[in-house]
């Protein structure tokens, strides 16, 4: 490489417009928007199930824990020690979900990598659904460990990956909710799975938790697993409970592994003590009033009731996340587009994205959405549906 | 494997216990304890350089974002929208850097994970030097492309990976002020090696941003770095900002890359607003107040002065991070916790963690350190040290 004459430093970074022009053609570029404090549009994109992250007790929890704690943890946990206010959201996390104990990280995205990474290792097989969270599939690609990514949804394919599987241990990975079309996995028949094989289970219960289960204690609560001695969960603290942050919960040696090994817990400044308290007082709420969750599998049925009488392609939604499929992938865009200029705010993902190469409008419903607001957003979302 | 019986549930996860067992037995166990709001000891373990973060300027900003913007984020920027909060806070760590723009993550762990796995990808050499923070080496080994992990501050090396590579492009990764020794990468002539090889060069700054350069603007401004077209710089927000999250500075272009395709940016809840708002505040501060800098490095050098004077092993520091060695690994935990019975917190590494194999007490100075702080540290490391 060295012979010939060195690129203008000015050039090193033009591969990132030819990807970038790329991209645009395909239709495929993001943006990013400006949003008001306060929503002047319905929101059916974010994932504040619960209505939480404007809660006057949620954000007041927020400033007191800043004023009194200070704005950020000056470091790792390990380093300059935990405040109550995490030490407690991850007691009161635990017992909330009926494990043993908790890891609380400063991003849902980080307790996953830790999560993976640190249950796996050389030694260990990971099967995957192929359709989980990036910051699953990242974690599986940083485990050192055999990957075995296999078809959405198919429990037989996880089956066939375990039984086939050159590692002497393993780890099914898997989403209870998955984010991006809102089905539900068969937790129950994939920890039989797991069982006949002595593989352990690690459930992403981000869009499952405050949602679904007894009180909102989550999909793997309602699955009748979260005491359970092979099974860990992970979850954020920026959905239900309107905050930042992600969390671990599981067996107690579990979570000790992940003190001493989780390299995203470990060299990452713990989360900020607004953030524990904020998630922890989003938690009393969700336990004080326990109707909160019902509320939000009933507005989701009933917006997707309207949508169907519509005509348009949607199934019933097994938890908030209601997936509307649009004919091509350019359709979504523009159909996304032209709910948020009549006032609905809808999320979409279309391939590469999209796992299953289906592009889709994706809706969240709230806790808080009113009657009037289900039969507005519906009106909108079927009056821009793309022919 | 399967015909062998499953193991019982309760046994699958038997190998933690094991290996957790290895770790103690090695010394290498990590332990939490409870801090209290308002420190009783003398923090010299925490990285909040400027003492920013109980500032009540910042807590204040962050408490008030808190009530007016909400409690998190509720969902990735490119679904939700973005706050003016984290779009005045990219505008003006740019501007004060001196680069085109900025992108704001949630940690300054996913923030590295971002830059370098966008950056580089299956065409791309990836050049390291070995001593960087796990966050880099996460990215470099999350990337698709060679690694080439080379001996640490040993420009030569980088040289050489770069020569002899087989990729077309090629990335050059590295910390400014390395976080665990404090040693000082030579950026300048990093930079000509890059040119020579027409390669990018990513500079981690958490440990130079608010501390070196002109007012704080760290380590890549003062090496005239900063506006260069070829040069991108990471740092954090939880260091001299006082709060939480991770940003990457550097050309528009870049920028806007990783608003496409740095997944732990797409897919990862932003940053809450509270946090957002404290960096932005003691960003502000850090401005009106250009001398705070010096006082970090003032005081970082008076107590490696004073415990060299009592005949400890450390080097002048060439920022806020002081290396004192310790004699066995072991010691260097002893050493740690008689500090910490005698009310001086410090941290500590040792190998695994240190790249080197050295270790060592890591002390941090801060700017609100007093002279009587200074003499009381250097008296008790002095006194508890190994023999």
């Amino acid at each position: 490489m060295t012979s010939t004459p060195p690129l203008p430093p000015e050039n090193v970074f033009d591969w990132l417009d030819a990807e970038g022009e790329r991209r645009a053609e395909a239709g495929l570029s993001r943006r990013m928007w400006l949003r008001p404090a306060q929503h002047t549009e319905l929101d059916l994109a974010g994932d504040d199930y619960l209505g939480l992250a404007r809660d006057k007790r949620v954000a007041g929890a927020a400033a007191a824990a800043a004023l009194r704690w200070g704005a950020g943890s000056t470091g790792s946990r390990l380093v300059t020690g935990t405040t109550e206010l995490h030490a407690e959201l991850e007691h009161e996390l635990a017992r909330f979900c009926g494990a043993q104990a908790a890891l609380v990280f400063s991003s849902g995205f980080t307790a996953n990598l830790g999560a993976v990474t640190a249950l796996s290792g050389s030694e260990a097989a990971i099967v995957t659904d192929k359709a989980v969270h990036a910051s699953l599939a990242e974690g599986c690609r940083l485990s050192r460990g055999d990957i075995a990514a296999v078809a959405h949804s198919t429990p037989s394919a996880i089956q066939h990956a375990l039984a086939t599987r050159r590692k002497p241990r393993a780890l099914v990975v898997t989403e209870s909710v998955f984010s991006v079309d809102g089905t539900l996995a068969p937790l129950g028949e994939l920890a039989g799975i797991c069982r006949a094989h002595s593989a352990a289970l690690v459930v992403d219960d981000a869009h499952g938790f405050g949602v679904l289960g007894e009180g909102g204690r989550g999909a793997v609560h309602a699955a009748g697993l979260s005491s359970e001695p092979d099974v860990v969960t992970t979850m954020t603290l920026s959905n239900a409970l309107g905050s930042q942050g992600g969390a671990v919960v599981g067996p107690r040696r579990v979570i000790r592994h992940l003190v001493d090994t989780a390299r995203s817990f470990v060299f990452d400044a713990s989360l900020a003590p607004a953030s524990a308290a904020a998630a922890l007082t989003a938690l009393q709420v969700l336990k004080a009033e326990p109707e909160l969750p019902a509320k939000v599998i009933n507005n989701a049925g009933n917006l997707a009731m309207e949508l169907k009488s519509a005509g348009l392609r949607v199934e019933l939604p097994e938890a908030a996340v209601i997936s509307v499929q649009a004919p091509t992938p350019e359709s979504a865009t523009v159909w996304a587009e032209a709910c948020a200029e009549q006032g609905i705010q809808v999320g979409f993902s279309r391939p590469p994205s999209a796992p299953d190469g289906v592009a889709r409008l994706r809706l969240t419903a709230r806790a808080d959405l009113s009657e009037a607001d289900i039969d507005r957003a519906a009106k909108v979302i079927a009056a821009t549906a793309p022919r």
